[in-house]
């Protein structure tokens, strides 16, 4: 199964800086286009006090700092150029996290959806919304989010379509920053069709796809799971994607590039169950012959060697 | 003292993978081979559902993934072609980890130990065995296991040699995967001797050459720790190496190369006890020039100044 | 602002070392040079048993390995050639961390450092002492200390100038080997403000220059504890410098470089603030061209894009 997008991970949670600039994005674009690459997501215009655009709002209304470069026109421009759809993901305040207040989420996001689409949706490259908030069968609360911010992002843009990317609450689904690379009290797939449910009904009309992330379960695992993610996105009439993690979730440095069995293994379990798209987390630091982790640039020739036996 | 073997980490436990190809690993052995070494060991044939080789036994028996290349023919051709000596790391299935039976590792090595050598015992290069099972003082129900498979390696392969690579319980004899670096319950250098004179009286006659991990303890207790070392390994009949670890156990990352400097004093610490033979774990992450790691380059070109000096 | 001074972590606690020779450092001071850095400051001459110099008395008296490299002499070569200051960081022994004894470090530095003035103190480059031991508020039985060693640095030296680099106790003041990267029990602007206008007025005379970490603390606090920082540097006589970390401490992997966009928030709070320097910890993993870490040569390019501005 081919990846045809990649998440471009600014600004980043957990993942050590680059420090690009716009010839070595222009680079990388070039480098994605060369492997079927046709879509590229900002998994989040900011967050906390860190954006990706200068946002006058969200530099008033909430102190974030004034942002070296525009990187959202950046990656506008060089999408349009490369012709590749453009996926703008959505604000993360840190509010929820800190105090499970959902609303604060909506409400920048709210102002934030018409700025950014005010400007910059004149751009040809300008397809899409992804919907930031990384949920688990646990945020129930964020059905509400989803629904109102998915909706919102369809009207203002003539029905451009929308994503979320939720992770299974497998044993890998441990936080970054800890010490732990598993955990005991994982969820039964039984559990996991009930919940889901649940949320993909909640969401149904405000999102267009899911993109189950596949790396908080077992290689062993993912058929059973993945079949039943299908199952549910037909049910609700959504698209099945996948994101296919290029990171390794098994070794103690948290993260370098993965084994290329591994991505191999998840691809080809997403292609048995019929998945419509394959995304990454992510290319740039994980996939490119032009990472600071020389092990991308081997795992991208092993994947362009595989992609001739497709 | 010069480094002669060094492990070959597939299937890596802890250490993320590199991604290298047929033309790498090719590259690599030269390397290898520029300075002096003439033994590659593969760490182990296999790790719970990963494994080198196509052995149908381990996918039917164990659920194990058919693996993308065969690394043991590839191996085994590369050291053909450079004039080296394999050694054949038996398959870890971690249920002994999981749940203490060693019987299982015996049971499914039996049957691996009779495959491989029919299936690439005709390589002039396959010199030797190595009982993969990494085990320290308390892992005496080890015994049993070692004599067991060390005595059929011998058998079926008209009488190759056979080592361990066992650490030593030292301070810095911590899990990888934990925040820590050190520990405070560590074994004195008489509990050391009397433990290991029993483990060494149980597997004598199944096993050639020992090559404790160098690693877990402090540099100034090298010289005492070596010393009862070798005269264990004289008393039982037993060569005695040294598996002298070029990654670096004193840094928050897990793990980089090693400062030259502390490799330097183990190796020193190896010759003046007399050792037979320096192996490493491991040459390709931490100590070659095309490593993803470019500290290992620089720890090459130190390496070779020192070898300068012998 | 600029940088205009640089660590050179030999030796180091907690950063995986390069391993570069001679021909590598000369690079590098080449590299320092080219974006205005005119200071070098040589983290320590020694840690626990590993030492900078062949020192008899730390090999004799404190049971310390012999070096590999006279790295003060190479680095006071360098710094000759190309025209810089160089500071001699002191020795720490490890028994403060090990047991709050302080006396055991001034005794042993009182003769490192009448040895390292008599063996070196003619290169023209040898400007200035660091007294290396880092001191947080609740080190204040570190006045002592401070105040003999750097009197008697001066005094042996002609008044050489004297510095120290201590960190703010803020949310991310957590262990390089924990696996936290913030803590909840974090000082107040007015507890700081008291208790480092205690140790100033006990090292008066004796430190010159007071350089805070600046990575501590969230980057939206940096005005006002630099505010109060050059406010007791003026009060009390001393320079107020920023050590500008270049490394990032808000990621799973301790340590890689920072991202530019923070780096610049910090040295513009040095600027608004009216610092006199800025130097940072340290130029050659961080943010060297030829650095293991691909990163820290983009923000190399990123730095001098931004001098541009200036």
């Amino acid at each position: 199964m081919r990846i045809t997008g990649t998440f471009i991970d600014e600004i980043s949670h957990d993942i050590p800086h680059q420090n690009w600039g716009r010839a070595e994005w222009d680079a990388d674009f070039a480098h994605m286009k060369a492997v079927g690459i046709d879509t590229v997501i900002m998994i989040r215009s900011g967050y906390r006090r860190f954006i990706t655009y200068p946002s006058l709002y969200l530099q008033q209304q909430l102190g974030c700092y004034a942002p070296p470069v525009d990187l959202v026109s950046l990656f506008l421009e060089l999408a349009d150029k490369y012709d590749m759809q453009f996926y703008f993901g959505l604000y993360d305040s840190g509010r929820y996290w800190d105090t499970g207040d959902m609303q604060a989420e909506i409400d920048v996001n709210r102002y934030v959806i018409d700025e950014v689409w005010k400007k910059y949706g004149h751009h040809k490259s300008f397809k899409g919304w992804y919907l930031s908030m990384e949920i688990s069968r646990k945020t129930k609360g964020a059905i509400h989010a989803f629904k109102t911010l998915g909706l919102q992002c369809k009207e203002v843009s003539n029905g451009l379509p929308t994503f979320i990317s939720p992770w299974i609450d497998g044993k890998k689904a441990v936080m970054a920053a800890s010490a732990t690379l598993s955990k005991e009290d994982v969820v039964s797939i039984q559990e996991h069709e009930k919940e889901w449910s649940e949320i993909f009904a909640g969401v149904q009309g405000a999102v267009d796809a899911v993109a189950f992330q596949d790396g908080h379960i077992d290689y062993h695992e993912l058929p059973e799971f993945f079949a039943v993610n299908k199952k549910m996105a037909d049910q609700f009439g959504m698209q099945c994607w996948t994101n296919a993690e290029s990171f390794d979730r098994d070794m103690p440095i948290k993260f370098l590039p993965i084994k290329f069995e591994k991505l191999r293994l998840k691809l080809e379990a997403a292609r048995a169950a019929g998945y419509d798209k394959a995304i990454t987390f992510e290319f740039s630091h994980f996939m490119s012959p032009q990472s600071a982790y020389l092990q991308a640039g081997h795992l991208y020739n092993r994947y362009r060697e595989y992609l001739q036996t497709l």
